[in-house]
């Protein structure tokens, strides 16, 4: 099993401080050493690093941890294996291009006898279910849609029945984005926060480690930040319901 | 215009004394300050590295060139924005999935009134006519060849005739990669070097920089270097002849 972490914002924001809390569960607080992975997008573009060494040992999750580098949709992973060996191509988030648009994906989770006819148009690269998982979404939707990028409710409506059909093979918690908006399923466990004006301090669970956020923010700014645990112990968590798919844009829940 | 730098090698091999008399170029000693990116294979893996910071003050270039990251196949790219604004999606090279590879691509050069028909299978995110003729590429790659991965000597026969084609519309030097090879086709200007047993001195000729590489190689590492212009003031480099397409394998050109 893996955890995610993805963050959602309505102006560039830096993943420092969840990051820094995050990263320590690949392998000194948690047990997720098998490679990690975080997907920046800016702009069209995305910035991703992946790595088949452990979070707390990798000199690129250091690079992360200490270079802000500002986004408004993140997604980010700390793997334990469980299918697919530990490579490279396995590690999670996995970036496939549709619609003149990158899609970024992570998974959290198992899945059991899921052998989803492909017709060539997305191949797994790696050997994992995940990115099984996301080559079978990304066919699906094309199919559905055809060349042109549907509408935001278009595009939920069909990812609700795509997560659910995905979902009844095994645990299926997944993060999406297209740099737009940020999609995230919950099979089992995933909770999110949304943090805006009057900000406050928060403590890291995984960490000695505390920040103020009125000093480093804007009133205007928002941030949500959706992770397979809290990472927080002052703060307010949401957890997701079973089968429930939430859509965040510009730092908040829309569905 | 911009520059491109490819290694191919029979053993994984870091590419730091390359790169970093390459990176020089991106705004010291050279005027490719719009971007630059870098792509390592690792296994089936690919590590993609992209900035539109130059390179020689990006704090993850700094990273490249000090982290000795080791693989078999290398393309990296500095860029003077000819067409596509200095943003990060359009930063070289860039990565697609065919037949369940990754393919990576960077282009030297400036393309007229290519406007080739997608059929939407491979569409570009950014704004550049590299990332159009990338797209273009495999398009017809896929179109001709269908779902099979083909050998390597079919595959050099269809990129010969399409880089050809392309590169009727103006300046193409570009290099690909799956991971197995390395392809490059010369329009106008491309170099290459092979070094092997008994290894010697090398001086770059961007930076006060040497190395001996007898120190640090065996007797049967074999390491090709695709560079636009010569890294090194004391090994002879061969020029490409115009309208070359070249195939390295395991270091070595095979074609």
């Amino acid at each position: 099993m893996c955890q995610l972490l993805g963050m959602n914002c309505n102006v560039p924001t830096d993943i420092v401080f969840s990051f820094t809390g995050f990263a320590n569960r690949g392998g000194r607080t948690d047990e997720h050493k098998d490679g990690w992975g975080i997907a920046f997008f800016e702009g069209a573009g995305v910035r991703l690093f992946v790595d088949h060494e452990s979070a707390i040992t990798s000199p690129i999750a250091g690079l992360i941890k200490h270079y802000p580098i500002k986004s408004k949709n993140v997604i980010a992973h700390i793997r334990k294996a469980t299918q697919g060996h530990i490579a490279l191509e396995n590690c999670h988030p996995f970036v496939r291009e549709l619609w003149g648009h990158y899609w970024v994906f992570a998974h959290n989770g198992d899945l059991k006898n899921f052998a989803p006819i492909l017709d060539g148009a997305f191949r797994p690269v790696g050997s994992t279910d995940s990115e099984l998982a996301f080559c079978y979404l990304l066919q699906q939707l094309r199919k559905r849609f055809g060349d042109v990028l549907p509408s935001r409710e278009a595009l939920t409506d069909a990812l609700a029945a795509l997560t659910a059909e995905i979902g009844a093979y095994g645990i299926f918690n997944m993060m999406l984005s297209d740099g737009s908006a940020l999609y995230a399923y919950c099979s089992t466990k995933l909770h999110y926060i949304v943090r805006q004006y009057p900000f406050t301090q928060a403590i890291l669970s995984d960490e000695d480690v505390s920040v103020d956020f009125s000093e480093v923010t804007t009133p205007n700014d928002r941030v949500a930040i959706i992770v397979t645990e809290p990472l927080t112990t002052n703060e307010r968590w949401h957890p997701f319901a079973s089968g429930e798919l939430k859509v965040f844009v510009d730092g908040l829940p829309t569905s």
